[in-house]
């Protein structure tokens, strides 16, 4: 019943966001660099250290305005095994402060693999009766094309004794989604095709709300698809990335809530994480504070349109 | 002009295959984690240390059989950051062995996530003027789910300067690939609007064989697809996994070959890393043997069926 869990952080907080913490180069400020380049020298691990203190920075900051928190992985995969050290130990600290954890890897593989990547993410890893989490989260995105192959290994764990989700792509916020999501198959398109496999895999897998385990990705940059989706997929909870820098407004995101104001979540990322550079004088001292301000911005523009009960 | 380097390996061996190292716990010989684990305990780098020797040890034995080697992300990834670091140091080694490398991740993401994961795969990651190379490969597996906006950040380093390819997802080797790849759509299937969309992305990327820098992923599994899609795209160069374990033989991936026996490269993991579990007897300590024995039986059989030229 995780998605019960997602769903009563979001009432706790009365807020139906998520925020990505996507640390890049140009968003960390430059002292962080700075203090990370004194001790460990311009280095791999020195950009790995500078990211981990703007994310805690921001994880200490957040804690009371937003349930939940995604981490993007291919930012920390870039630096090698020192950039996934670090994000391991940030998964383990979000989740120490009680936001809802997603690690967002958008992997798809099949058989044998997926199921050591559901296990490693999800399960334990053995060795001679040593048990060993390497990751700490409670849900992890993943990408359908492959079907049905790449997507069971990871059912078990979306039961209650384990309490994880998936958030499944369905139609991504980026434009050129179009070329393959919204192909026309019969009477659907490809990314209907991909909620109807959604909702069979979803099979005994829905939460105290009625709500799937299995999240389904609708960019916020699709009012209009995102509406469809919300009257079809009544089910369905849906994880609308694309809010803020990709375009998406709290007008358009109201859709995919439904009359509860439930079954929802909101993300944005770079608008939150690097608010601190839209004051051009900033040297980045205030990105705590300004992010804080983002995302309660963020919360309250959103409910100006959506009630959350 | 990265294709055709992976065509003159192929030749130079006279073997259009690739050997998968997907090491698990079932497959690594039981001596080497005891090594392992006596040096490191029961731990999660201790579980790496002895794939780094199974995979070095694999290297090392199939340097004149096998010109291209395919590393799964997800085997290592499952370890955490001890896994990861191991996989780094096996690319590198396997570069140094002068085999093609493939790094088999199946990631697909957009925008600047895309950007960020090209350049650490491909590119340079810079602090302060140092210059690090986390990840030594040729290529890369993609998933084209997000379309466009996933795919063109990697499309630079596919130009000759850089020598990269990109592996994209056509039609995978698994049973449920139907579910959605096979969808029909106007008077295309799915897979094959993906495959339009790789020819449309390889505008200027094609080498001096003709084949585009965008390998097309088409599983040994269906030879009928493979044979359609063949004469479809001739200037697509095919990787063909599926072989051995999952049921594809040599009499169906001779038609992933054009009739020069170029244009192709069959895949196969288990059935060559895992040879010598077919021997109930043996306790793995022939595992390089019998991995020789099995990749030397997987290329004569291709080769009874394609004349590479």
């Amino acid at each position: 019943m995780s998605v019960d869990v997602l769903q009563a952080k979001i009432r706790k907080l009365k807020n139906p966001s998520m925020v990505g913490l996507d640390p890049t180069p140009e968003v960390v400020p430059e002292h962080l660099f700075n203090e990370a380049y004194a001790q460990y020298g311009p280095t791999l691990r020195g950009i790995a250290e500078a990211y981990r203190a703007y994310c805690m920075g921001l994880l200490d900051e957040l804690t009371d305005v937003v349930p939940a928190v995604k981490i993007q992985s291919a930012c920390f995969e870039a630096l090698g095994y020192e950039g996934v050290k670090v994000m391991q130990e940030l998964l383990s600290y979000a989740k120490e402060l009680d936001y809802y954890v997603l690690l967002d890897s958008m992997r798809g593989d099949v058989g044998n693999i997926a199921e050591i990547y559901a296990k490693a993410m999800f399960g334990q890893i053995e060795a001679r009766g040593e048990i060993f989490c390497p990751y700490t989260c409670d849900a992890i995105t993943v990408n359908g094309y492959l079907g049905s192959d790449g997507i069971k290994p990871f059912l078990p764990y979306l039961q209650d004794n384990s309490q994880k989700n998936i958030f499944l792509l369905i139609k991504t916020s980026n434009k050129s989604s179009r070329e393959l999501q919204d192909l026309i198959a019969g009477d659907r398109v490809v990314h209907t095709a991909m909620a109807d496999l959604a909702m069979r895999w979803s099979n005994g897998l829905f939460g105290k709300n009625g709500y799937s385990e299995i999240i389904a990705v609708v960019g916020a940059t699709h009012p209009y698809d995102l509406q469809t989706l919300r009257a079809k997929y009544d089910r369905l909870f849906f994880m609308v990335p694309g809010y803020g820098a990709q375009g998406g407004t709290a007008k358009n995101v109201q859709h995919a809530f439904d009359i509860y104001g439930h079954g929802a979540i909101i993300s944005a990322s770079r608008s939150i994480i690097a608010a601190w550079k839209k004051d051009a004088q900033s040297d980045g001292r205030n990105y705590r504070a300004a992010a804080r301000a983002a995302a309660e911005k963020m919360r309250d523009d959103i409910l100006k349109f959506v009630r959350v009960q």
